[in-house]
């Protein structure tokens, strides 16, 4: 490739944004040319409009950028957006019509019938989704693909090749999900500091419901969701970044935990085989001892785009039961939408 | 009654001690006399071999009270011990030989044939159990009472309604467990600051194996385990008091969420009809809040004797699901300890 | 007295507020009858209103009130005021005017040159600002009174018995304060959380004049500001309740720790001659283990009105370090508040 | 340089040697050949002793290395310590008697007259004190070099240009300091979580003594300590790395903050000028937002080797305030030993 794309982050200044700023400093593919956000950030320089709550300081290529309204036209070839869920559609919906490709990484059209919900290790076979999408929008570019909520991408991933293997008849998950999911200011401190706080709008919903249509199977013009039910019960604890979940199987062919943890050892995927930049060499990493995945520890593997499972045992219920970590800002949110706009490069979708 | 038992407290320093200690200042019917622990303090006062770590200061009348070797004779007429498993078994059997009531938080006997393990509101009929131990052990008033695991209490608590009520099939627990579970110095801050750690040892077990003895049957001399299975998935979180536990419960009748809030809402049992000293008015507190129960809000409720229970929900793999809180060094612990030493006598079976 | 006073609370959904509901439930002097807040809740119950932030349930006797508007006439005969410093000024003038005693925790009147900074232990003398106040205001008994900065408060308590003492030449403040402070939803937990927050807006500011006024000396109709200089750094800790300082005092007369401990200990003052329903029987515990104060053991000594102060040490470059610990919200707010009201009924200024 | 010095670490399991660890990992002078630590370890490879604390992996390279007793001879060139103070003193010494460099971060010999207590910015003209330490050693290659208590290192390298600008004439520290610098299993949980802990045991004791060493003149064949007091008042909080310190001082000539902030801006010294592999860009780095530094944000600056420095303003009783951010255990322990070896090789000094 001789250039790069040039990139719009819409919602730039949030705790997403700030991570797209962050991941897309010295990528090879893209480089941020527009940074739009609400009302309040327009006109000031993003340095100016950022509070900015990551470690390190805001990469230098983008601190003169003026923040601009997230309208088109946008100075740049592809859009990421990381809007807050209210005004997503409706602006997102604006980009796409004017020809852009929407990258997104909001909840508004992850469930809509001919939008991909995107996880490339998982399911990159849903982006024929895009066909049915374009004779919906028409030829000029515009299209969208998600990425899917932070706590379902770190339970599917080590679902899929489990699916893959032996089947899935049910799953339970219950998270413990870091602060960092919730933006800024996000949580109070005072729900947060010595205590659980057990209850995420839409969380569980959203959980219950990607989950299937991220481990459906694309047939007939459309995504089947997968078959099995889905139960989440979403908590909040006192973590800055790493989403934990528990989650319990049952499988169609039981399985020794020792073979659950061989397929998700070495499960890769098409991101893998095509070097896709963002991709972890493991996208799964199975720790053996018996006190791992921490969120401290483990949410930086692979560059924050590993998922790290550990604790895989024998359930008295279900068949299978492990613990999963992942980092929700970047392989929760705004590493996968890197990854999935890679991988739309890659086959030449966005060109 | 006229006067007060005498009680001699083993592990008096540690975190669970301090608890008795606590609770038992100003007890209409016990006063503690002797306070025993490791050899590091014997020959102390308590005020000065005890790192005091509840809020408020060490009660006026134990302050001078010489910590002693845990071993009989004891200058007291009950022994509660809170001490650790490993040397639990042998000193506990000591004092049952010499003739103590020995009111035990100690993992050691909890799954002996024929030792209670009693939650008072649950399972008093299992009290039956003592003839059994008395033939073996002798009519010398020596008897051991257990009181369960922190984790299963605060769970078990509010499924003896359901499992009255609807009938229960399969549960499964997935705990947030507060750092004082551990006693001091317990927890390293390393492992549970910005973190989640997942490992608690044994903890799983106990969990999976009190709950079905608590639940189970007293028929034909012995208890019999409740048939169902248990799953439990332990965690530690940056919480100083309060676990907090999510469950999902299979019922063999089905019953809808607000059929599920009434049985536990209204559920009373013998402690409240005796009147016990340290039994809540209300054994469940059922929460309607969307973000109930919480640990800094509700660890405390019934003088931390209540289980409070909310976000009842229809499981989409289960029937049921709710997020349990309880006080773990209070009704997990010391508490439960107290209430059982309240009921024995009640019952007078300490006399 | 045979009757109780009528209270309405300024601010009464926020964290202040919620307090003042708290420590007025079975209040021998006081009882509430009116709940003012902001637009948002107006027209709902208490109950309804208020996202309940403290441990423990909403006293029953005010779950049923109706949230009103924050303008006289209010149904009482006294007014509690936490309303945030924007709009305090206004409106507690507003209440004076119309003839009611205003007792203020906002920072809106405080260093207004006839209003009282009382803390009744340390400067009761200070009262007779009301006549000046009363001069200017008239005679409708509208008046008000105001108690200092949470963190002040903490600070003065133990300066004032070394003022009497010694004489105090300098005083270097170093805090390091809780979250609950910054009302609700206030501190966001990404900036607490494994962290510490060097900023509280115009705290600093406030802890440096303040001080001086409330050590300074009641002559010629007005109060002297203390001669000394004070010295500020205020820092967010992630701790929820006590604010902990680290205070350095440069003596008139050098004394030595013991002696500074001594003074402390046996300081008494009119609020306890008086024996003030929330006067604590010490306000100041001084703790002589080396790792004391904490916020979690020593926030609730006193039931939250007495300040702790331990570590006191020779200072290499000052005469004097100590480390001081009080409740922000309890005796640095809500109960500040409520112990001037109290003295302004034993002097008959309410009545 | 053709080759790579052989590094042996002391006390290579904890909390310091697991950063002497990471930090070495592809260092390009300097290469692990051996690790030593407690008997419970020796015999086992790294991987099987160390409990790993820190994010990531432990490096490839190491952890097949078995772990030996800290006991001369060691198969390396230079050998870095972490030992715990109460054995390190005896322990190095075999190991300088046996003609190693020492490169240690222990506290056993920091004050010792002729022991370089090195920070290579500030003091390397210090390092004449080996001259005098080989006379008495004699001359087989064996010396030691020690760097100071993480909380001086972050306060000392903002004083040096301040000393060199204006003169120093008083200074006053409270450190907030993170839970890291007390090892593993160091801190309990209990006595942090929601707490701070004042307390910690030396700690000001060093910080007074080793700052007025460090700021010392060489001359007449010893460091003269600076003239001035240093008083410290040193307390824990909730962080995992990164301690805070609040720092007032007083200058013989006086200066704006803006001349404070410029003075620090600008100072590099001799490790930046040789270009030290481990040497920061900025030893200082000055931020004007007035919310900053932070631990969380800031600790990580300079790949943990830069020091950061805000809110600095006049003083009302000294004559500048600030607030310093440092990394405990990168700047403030194992990469103040490394960047101290790496000016000895510079130097030729270890050859």
């Amino acid at each position: 490739m001789s250039r790069k794309f040039r990139v719009g982050i819409l919602g730039a200044t949030g705790t997403v944004g700030q991570r797209f700023v962050q991941l897309l400093e010295n990528h090879p593919q893209f480089e941020i040319t527009a940074l739009a956000a609400s009302d309040r950030s327009q006109g000031k320089t993003y340095a100016e409009a950022c509070s900015w709550k990551l470690s390190g300081d805001i990469p230098e290529g983008v601190r003169e950028i003026e923040v601009c309204a997230p309208h088109a036209p946008l100075d740049c070839d592809v859009v990421f957006s990381s809007l807050p869920g209210d005004i997503a559609r409706a602006t997102e919906e604006e980009f796409v019509k004017a020809g852009y490709p929407v990258i997104s990484n909001s909840s508004a059209f992850r469930m809509d019938e001919d939008v991909p919900l995107l996880i490339p290790e998982v399911n990159h076979e849903h982006l024929a989704l895009l066909e049915i999408q374009r004779k919906r929008l028409g030829d000029n570019g515009g299209l969208v693909v998600t990425n899917p909520n932070c706590s379902a991408i770190g339970v599917v991933i080590p679902l899929a090749p489990l699916q893959a293997a032996f089947g899935i008849e049910a799953v339970i998950i219950t998270t413990m999900q870091a602060i960092s999911g919730a933006g800024y200011p996000g949580v109070p401190s005072l729900d947060i500091t010595d205590n659980v706080f057990p209850y995420i709008g839409g969380e569980e919903e959203k959980v219950e419901a990607e989950t299937r249509k991220l481990l459906g199977r694309f047939a007939n013009g459309g995504v089947e969701n997968a078959a099995f039910q889905v139960s989440a019960q979403c908590n909040r604890v006192n973590v800055t970044d790493g989403h934990t979940a528990a989650v319990r199987v049952k499988l169609k062919s039981k399985a020794r935990p020792d073979e659950v943890a061989e397929v998700m050892r070495t499960f890769t995927s098409l991101p893998q085989l095509l070097g896709l930049y963002t991709a972890p060499a493991q996208p799964i990493i199975v720790r053996t001892e018996q006190d791992r995945p921490q969120p401290r520890l483990d949410r930086d593997a692979g560059r924050g785009m590993s998922v790290t499972v550990g604790r895989i045992q024998t359930d008295n219920v279900f068949d299978i039961k492990f613990i999963s970590l992942s980092h929700n800002t970047v392989r929760g949110a705004a590493g996968a939408a890197v990854l999935n706009a890679e991988l739309l490069v890659a086959k030449e979708i966005i060109k």
